[in-house]
């Protein structure tokens, strides 16, 4: 269904940030972007392009396609 | 790597097309995009949005996770 990447990215980063035990701010900073930002990605908000998904991923030192896999 | 998205979207394209016996141009049509478009994407030189990539799949009837997995 259309936006479910865009809500797997979501839920993962979320689940990365609560694993770390940071805020969404010192996230936001880890990952190199914007609060409010990384707000919307968490929310699933954001129609990201691939190249963000490969930066992000690269921040967090994860597979990018880990960041589309979710438990259904 | 960055990039690596984005050309695996065109490598499977690009296979998709071929398993069909189509032109660049028929297959473009089907899909519902331009034809140069079709032609940049084969290439991955698109940086594609995440909704972008399931309109794609869903017009193709695949996984989209599936069009970013290629043998390495």
């Amino acid at each position: 269904m259309e936006g479910d990447l865009q809500r797997a990215v979501g839920v993962n980063l979320r689940r990365y940030r609560l694993e770390r035990g940071l805020s969404q701010e010192a996230f936001a900073e880890f990952v190199g972007v914007h609060r409010t930002y990384m707000g919307d990605l968490e929310r699933g908000e954001r129609n990201l392009t691939l190249r963000s998904v490969e930066r992000i991923a690269d921040r967090l030192g994860v597979d990018p396609l880990g960041l589309f896999l979710i438990d259904r």
